[in-house]
This record gives C-alpha cells, sequence and structure tokens, in this order.
C-alpha cells in the first residue's frame, strides 16, 4: 500500500485516552435502567439483558488479566474513526493480556455468518491507525437478525475460542447486537455482545450517548466544501449554490453544516415537517431568501438542503405512501406488473386520491414520472433516486419568473448544484474523531473484561479534555422502544432527530434571518491534523452548543 | 466578517519570499526575445512590445525609491493564491515607497472601465492574507479588447495617478493585458501593464511559467475527495465512482489528480484526440477495466474523468462542429428559429453528414436529444451541458450488460457520480500557492519599478527551497502565436495541452497497468497548513515529473 506523506506523518498521532482508562479499572454501577418507552414489551423480549446499570469505569489497584480472544465486525455505511476503534480494541485487549487476539470479520456482519475473518496482527493494525475508511476489514450491510445466522456465528466464535464480539454500527446494528447478546445469554453460549455508536448521520445519539462518531469528521468535510463553494460565490456573485449533504433520516449534519458555514438558506426536515410544510412552502422560502438578497444586489447565495427533506413534506410522504399502496398488487403482495410506462402513469393517476394528484401534478413533469415509475426491488417508490437540490432550484427558478412577472422580484437566478456524502464518510479521522473512537474500542474491551454484554461502549465529557472524558457502558435495551417497521412491531433504538427547542436548532432559528439577508459566511477550511489545538481540537458545534459550551 | 478558527490561525503566516526579492534589485535583462510562432505577424501587432528581453532580479546596492500608485485587476475564474498575489504587491510597493497606493479595480477589468475601485489599505489585506477566493475585490469576465475600453480605463488611472495596472489573469486576460500594454505605450500614457500567471487548469505554462497559481491548490482539494472516495470504495466494494474534475481544454487536473491518487482508469484528453479515439473506443477502454476487476471479484473502482474529454473525440467534434453550422441560418448568421422540438431534431437529422448522423445516433437518446436543441445564445451546441460522467457510466453499462450476454463479463456493475470543480477554486492557498503568488506580486512590484510593461511576472526554480527561487519577467510577446478564434486570426498566448512525451503523462502511462487491474489507491488526504515540511509544502506531482525531481 502506497502512503501519501499525511498518511504517513499521521501514522504518529497517539490518541488521546481519558485519564480513567490508563490504568487498571473497575466497573462502577449505577441504578437499574429502563427502555425510554415500551417498558413492558422490551423486557418480555430481553429478559437477560434489560434493566442492567448504567456502568461508569473508575481506576482500580489491578484488573482481570486473563487473556480474551474478541472479534469485531464494521457494519454499515462508512464513518471516519473506525479503524481506531478497532486500534483502541486492539491495544486494549492486548493490555489486558498480551495473549488476547483480536479477530475481524470481512466484509461487515456476514463475515460472521459465512466464517470469513482474519486475525488482527501489530503490522496490520500499524497501517490503519489514524486513518479514514473501514477497509481493514471492509463493510457490508448484511443484518444479523436471524437464529440461523446467530447459530452459524456461534460455530466461528467456538472455533476461534472467541469469548466477546464488538459490533461496530449505527441503530439498527447495535439493536440487532443486543438481539444477539440477548440470544447468545439465553442460550448461555458465553458469548458477550458489545456495541460501538456509529454514523456520520448523527442520529445515534442520547443521554448516554453523546455523539455517534464520524459525524465530526465527516461534517468538517463538507463544511470546508461548502465554505471553498461560498469563497468562490462570494467573489463571483452570480450563482445561487444548492448544496445537499447525506442525512435521510435526520438533519444533523445539514444543520451543524450551516453553523460551521452560514449559509443563506439551510433546510432542516424536522421543522419541515413539524410545520407541515408544503413543497411550495418550502419552495418560497428559498425564493424569498433569493428576492431579498436581489434587493441589495447580491443575485448569488447558498442553499443546504438534507437528503431526506422530500420525504419529511407531509403532503409528499402521504403521495408516496399512496403510490407505494395502489403500485402494489394487494392480492400478491408483489409490485403490479404494466404492459408500458403511459399505462402506469395512467393507472397511477387514475387511483390516487384527488389531494395527492394535485401534488403530484404540481411536481416539475419528469419528477412526477420518475415518481410514478421507478421502483426498487421492493416495489418501492424510488424517492433517493429525485436530485433534490435541481428539483428545488428548477422550482425556486419558476416562482421567480412568476414574480419577476408580477414585478415583486428583479434579480437574476443562476444555479449550481452539489451533494456531498462519499466525499466525508472516509476522511482520515479528525483529532476528536480519532481519540473518540480509540477511546471507544480501548474501553470496550474494558466492558468485556467486566463480563458485560448487551451494553454499548460510550465515553462522555467529550467536550472537556480528554484526560477528563468518562468512559463506560449502556444497556442497549436502555435505548429502545418500539416502533412499526415494514408492518410489523420491532424493538429498536430510537432514532435521535434535530430537536427543534434543542440549542442547535435554536441558535441557527435565532441567526438565519440575518444569514438569509446578510452575506456572513465563514469558511472554515479543511480538517487540520497538525498545528494550534483551537484549529485541531475543536468539536462540533452541534456538541458545543448541546453542551453549553458555545 | 466572521472568521473560522483555521482562518484566524493562518493569518499569522508569512509566506516565504525568493532571497533575490528580500533586499535591493536590479534587473538582469537577457536576450532580445521573439514569440513562439507566427514572429513576423505578431511583430508587427506588438511594435512597442515585441522582442524584449526575459529579465531577472538580482540582488543590487539601492532600489529606485520614488512612490508609484498601482492598480490591481483579478480576471476570469477563481484559483487559489489570489489574494496572496495581491497581498504581495502590496507589500512589495509599499517596500519601494511608504507613500505608494495599491488601488483594486471591483468585480473584474469591468471595474476598471466602469471606474469601480477601491483603494487596499494595510487594515483591508490584513483581513485576506493567506485566504481564498477573490472576493477582496471580487472578478468578473469581460474582455479588456477594445479601444473604448482603453480609453475609459486610462481615465481613471489618470485620475488616480495610477503608473501601472497589474492583470491577474489566464492566458486570455495575460493576452488583452499585453494587448493594453502595447496601446499604452504606442499612445505613450506611461502607464505599464503587468501579468500574473492564473489558472487551476494549469494551462498557462511554458519555458519561462513553470506553473499557473492555483493549480496546486485545487489539485490537491480535488485529490483529497477523490482519496476520500477511493477510501469508500475499497471499503464497501460495490461500485464504480465516475469523477469528472475541471479542465475543458486540457486535462492537467485530472492527470495531476491521477498521480495524486492512483485511480483504476483516467482519461486524458488531449490522449483521445491524438489516438482518434471514437466515444465507443473510451466507453470500452472503461469497461475492459471493469471486466478486469470484475474476473479479480473486485466489482468496484474509479473513474476520473477531464470535463473537456467530449470535444477531444475527434467524431464528436466534428459532429458538434456541423451541428453549429447546420443550426444557423447561413443567410443572417443568427440560429435558425423551429416550430417545435421534434422539427428541431428531423431538420438536424436530414441535415447532418452520415457519419454525424450515426455517431448521433450512437449516443444515448436524451443526450441526442439534449444536443440538437439546447443552444447558448450564439446559437451554439451546448457541449457542457451534457453531464459527461453519467452519459459514460450509461454506455459503459450498456456495453457490460451486451458483454455479460456474450459470456465476457460476469461482474456486477453499480455507479456513482461526482464533479469537482468550484470545491477547489477557492480553497486557501497550499504552502506552494501562498508562497507562489506572494512572491509573483511581490515580483510584479519589482517589474514595475524597473519601468517594464507587457511582462508577466514569473517566479522560477520553484522546486527547489524558496530561498533559491528566481524572480523575474518575461515579454507576453514571447509567449503568442497566431489562433484561429471565432472565425478570426488572433494574437493569443499558446495554451498548455498535457504533452503525451512529458515525464506526468508518460509516469502514469508507465503505471497504468497495474494502477485499472490492481487496487493501488494512495490517500493524500486534505491540505495541511501546519505541521511537517514533507506533508506541508511538497509542490504538484506534475511539476516534480517535469522539474526531475520525483
Amino acid at each position: 500500500m502506497e502512503k501519501s506523506a499525511l498518511q504517513i506523518a499521521r501514522a504518529a498521532y497517539q490518541p488521546k485516552l481519558p485519564k480513567a482508562l490508563k490504568g487498571a479499572v473497575k466497573a462502577k454501577e449505577g441504578k437499574a435502567t429502563e427502555s425510554v418507552g415500551n417498558q413492558k414489551e422490551i423486557k418480555e423480549l430481553f429478559p437477560n439483558t434489560y434493566g442492567m446499570p448504567v456502568v461508569e469505569f473508575v481506576p482500580a489497584e489491578s484488573e482481570n488479566n486473563e487473556a480474551v480472544n474478541v472479534g469485531v465486525i464494521l457494519s454499515g455505511g462508512q464513518a471516519p474513526g473506525g479503524h481506531n476503534v478497532i486500534s483502541g480494541l486492539f491495544d486494549g485487549v492486548k493490555s489486558l493480556n498480551k495473549e488476547s487476539k483480536l479477530y475481524g470479520f470481512l466484509m461487515g456482519p456476514g463475515g460472521l455468518v459465512d466464517h470469513k475473518y482474519m486475525e488482527i496482527t501489530d503490522e496490520l493494525i500499524d497501517e490503519y491507525r489514524n486513518t479514514g475508511g473501514f477497509d481493514i476489514i471492509g463493510s457490508g450491510r448484511t443484518k444479523l437478525e436471524k437464529v440461523d445466522q446467530f447459530e452459524k456465528g456461534i460455530e466461528i466464535l467456538r472455533k476461534l475460542g472467541i469469548k466477546a464480539l464488538v459490533i461496530i454500527g449505527g441503530d439498527d446494528s447495535n439493536t440487532n447486537a443486543c438481539v444477539l447478546a440477548e440470544y447468545y445469554a439465553a442460550k448461555k453460549y458465553g458469548v458477550q455482545v458489545i456495541g460501538c455508536p456509529k454514523t456520520i448521520d448523527g442520529d445515534l445519539k442520547n443521554e448516554q450517548i453523546e455523539t455517534s462518531f464520524g459525524f465530526d469528521t465527516a461534517c468538517k468535510t463538507y463544511s470546508e466544501l461548502i465554505g471553498n463553494i461560498q469563497r468562490d460565490c462570494n467573489s463571483s456573485r452570480k450563482y445561487w449554490h444548492f448544496i445537499k449533504v447525506m442525512g435521510r433520516s435526520a438533519s444533523h449534519i445539514a444543520l451543524e453544516c450551516a453553523l460551521q458555514t452560514q449559509p443563506n438558506v439551510c433546510l432542516v426536515s424536522e421543522e419541515v415537517e413539524q410545520k407541515q410544510m408544503t413543497l411550495d412552502d418550502v419552495v418560497t422560502l428559498i425564493a424569498k431568501a433569493v428576492a431579498d438578497r436581489a434587493e441589495d444586489g447580491n443575485n448569488y447565495g447558498t442553499v443546504i438542503v438534507p437528503e431526506g427533506i422530500i420525504e419529511f413534506i407531509p403532503a409528499i410522504k402521504k403521495l408516496i405512501a399512496q403510490l407505494n399502496e395502489v403500485l402494489t398488487d394487494p392480492a400478491t403482495g408483489e409490485p403490479r406488473e404494466f404492459a408500458s410506462a403511459e399505462e402506469q402513469i395512467a393507472f397511477v393517476k387514475s387511483s390516487i386520491e384527488a389531494d395527492n394528484l394535485a401534488v403530484l401534478e404540481s411536481l416539475p413533469a419528469d419528477v412526477a414520472r420518475q415518481l410514478c415509475l421507478d421502483r426498487d426491488p421492493h416495489g418501492n417508490v424510488q424517492v433517493s433516486l429525485i436530485e433534490t437540490e435541481k428539483l428545488l432550484s428548477r422550482m425556486v427558478d419558476t416562482k421567480l419568473k412568476q414574480w419577476k412577472s408580477e414585478g415583486k422580484y428583479c434579480g437574476k437566478f443562476s444555479a449550481q448544484h452539489h451533494f456531498f456524502g462519499y466525499e466525508g464518510r472516509c476522511a482520515a479521522p479528525s483529532n476528536y474523531d480519532a481519540d473518540y473512537c480509540y477511546s471507544l474500542g480501548y474501553n470496550a474491551s474494558r466492558l468485556i473484561a467486566s463480563g458485560k454484554t448487551g451494553y454499548m461502549s460510550i465515553v462522555k465529557n467529550t467536550t472537556a479534555p480528554a484526560d477528563e472524558w468518562v468512559p463506560g457502558g449502556v444497556p442497549i435495551t436502555m435505548m429502545m422502544n418500539i416502533e412499526r417497521r415494514n408492518g410489523a412491531n420491532k424493538p429498536v433504538i430510537r432514532k435521535a432527530l434535530v430537536e427543534l427547542d434543542g440549542a442547535p436548532f435554536k441558535y441557527y432559528a435565532s441567526h438565519r434571518d440575518v444569514w438569509a439577508r446578510k452575506t456572513s459566511y465563514v469558511y472554515p477550511g479543511p480538517i487540520q491534523y497538525f498545528g494550534p489545538t483551537e484549529v485541531c481540537d475543536r468539536c462540533t458545534l452541534t456538541l458545543a452548543l448541546e453542551q453549553g459550551k458555545k
């Protein structure tokens, strides 16, 4: 593997560890816990892993020093810092006992089921310290949720003498980690399962988890690019840039990027839903900003759009639900077949309710067509194929032309489009993520040594210097409730959406009128790994605001 | 202006200056020069600025210390380092004499014609040192080429007592700077004109100019993103990423990014043209790489595509030329009008030659339609609207399906698309660009003090430590020849295309077979402004290879 100069220099970085993890530790247990919702149902589903206490690690005189073989899995989409979770875990299990071994299952949870694995050695891990990506063992999206998968898994775990499995993933993967923990506990298989909170989307957080790893680095990478685009836009003064960022279920990324870069407009899906906005409301909101700036002679600006916005507009959500319904054959549950695209469109139009038809017809023709025609293998409308940033700018253009004809707008409108996602998921972790992830991994080894299962590795107080970070564990059941998924009730970790009464959104809301009208751009620049601490070690503004540190 | 932590820390950076510029200097003149082509014609067009010697600055005992008022213009697209050219120029003219003043004309060359300007003060320039963007005075694309513009310009120059004008721009802007220099010299207006070589495209270079500024930073920014995408692609192992980068006239950016990141495929427009490749040849080349990697079980990869590729494919170039011809009314020279889109398409198809029709019909239907219909205000086909990266991936998909049906391909093909341009044009300059630009600007003040006009500011030997850099000036006429532009012969600076026998391309060509088949990705990471010199101060691989330093 040929390495860049930065990669070579960065390999030498020693991630910071909380003081509490630097020597021997013991688990200090809190009170019994309850799930965040549906306590009775969750307790019934997880009799062996429900109600366990939150734990915090505190210094001890000595530790359990038996060798322990551990397995690790990277699950789902990449997030910066995954390699550091593994290197922290590696150093952690080796610090317990040098004879301990760490095995990585390949290409995600599927590796456990298919018995594809490799031992993680000193030489190997040294190639990956402080690097981005999940390429050390690869990642995948196989869902661990069936008994036969669990049984296939135990075969290889026994063969390798693995006593604990660490699953690094988002909310779904951690839910499944808990199901697996419960299953192995019920069967008394003697294998612990520990989760780690990963996702760039930032929607796996709660009172116990300050942030999911990768959010910091990904948002900083997107903000670098948004800042660069804003500087361009403020130099040539002729384009409105519509910038879509990842985040289908929640708008944390869009909001964090807006806090970092101060664009003219940032849409927040949760607000759109709460205010019951229509697509026209959203378009009008943007067009208003364009028209207001045009009055000041500023025919340029930036709009940040969260990937999931369309699905949060209630009228469109309703339309999509009905499209999915009418395009499915109720007799078979299979997607309906049509002789031609035209026939399919005619069928759709004659089958949906009048208000849904009105919404469909309010969309640009090609988007409406795409919504009626393109379906995924399950027969569902493919909302993600819609290039929302282009849809919005076209509708803004149409609205502005109308306003111009009415004498309400006198500017020029020309748009550019961007979508940032893959650009940030595998960036080399920022100091924050490098330290946080390493600590999460190292801490996981202590949860294992303490005999815990069904816990997620957590590190709290991360806006303080790393020395003061508080490592521990939280029972995964504590974060669960029952939700409807694919037509069935399931125990799941509750996703953290942007809270409209939370400090980050309130900060944005209290500044957005000024940012909309006046050019107030901030240019964060690229992530720095060397240099002054105020440049290299700052956390996200979301976290700083949540903790009252800004 | 609210500043990011990085911006505040970076403001303190003191760009390096060549040793030769640190004290008093004098111009050491070389021999009389000739233009690179059409010597007779260029000499006739530029009687006052032709044949001047190349100059180099060497230490002197003392300097001309008279105050001099200078004007500066940012022309055309943004490039990282523009603010440092201005800060170098500012410090340079102030070091000559504290009473000197620097005026910036606003929003590009149009500011000179429209008399829009501002004085650049100490306080102002300090806000912009080492920052990206052209927002200090804005930029614009007005072309200075007409006598009435020159006369409008001299009015304001006289009013402000400006004796020298520095134009920061690409090849066209520097050509126009020379035309202006010649005009003012012929009229004995007593105003010098100096150019500075700017463009992220890297196509303004020659024996005298090592590189155009901004190329370094822009390529590093794109390479950061390409590296991140490659790491993602190497982690999830399921997508082929088609990444288009800026560069319509030349492929230097694509090539430099390829050298930095080692993708599976990089297209080079100049090679496509020289080898007379068809679109099918290009598609086959990519499909072959996909199929070969699929044989090894690797259904993922990266393809870098220069923005201008389509126009370099000879058959498409010919088709476009004929489309432009038949869509113009020969009687009026105006775009032909049609009653409907269908009528327009029918007319096109019946009017073009059989081989052009065959090429048109080989394109995906919507692209062919777009080519026939969309025209710019001059009536020209809008090639730049074609999303080349998507066009190529769709055609590769079609080709692979055909191969699959023939049993020649057994993989899965799924594509993602990216286009990077605005993301890099206004990044904060790398150390290389910060130093190079500051030196170019500072050096321009010495060309002014030496009484030069029609010169471009140059700094050579930039792969050596900055102390050893060689500052000087080159007569702009030396870089000119006569080319056909918009139906007329014009004196222009010859654009530097990628040379297929040059070291950068040869390095790529000698490695590409391995890179195509084997995953050989390099992850450069973001530009670093602090930290080890091998990380922060490296130049582009293009330059290093050209100078035999790699």
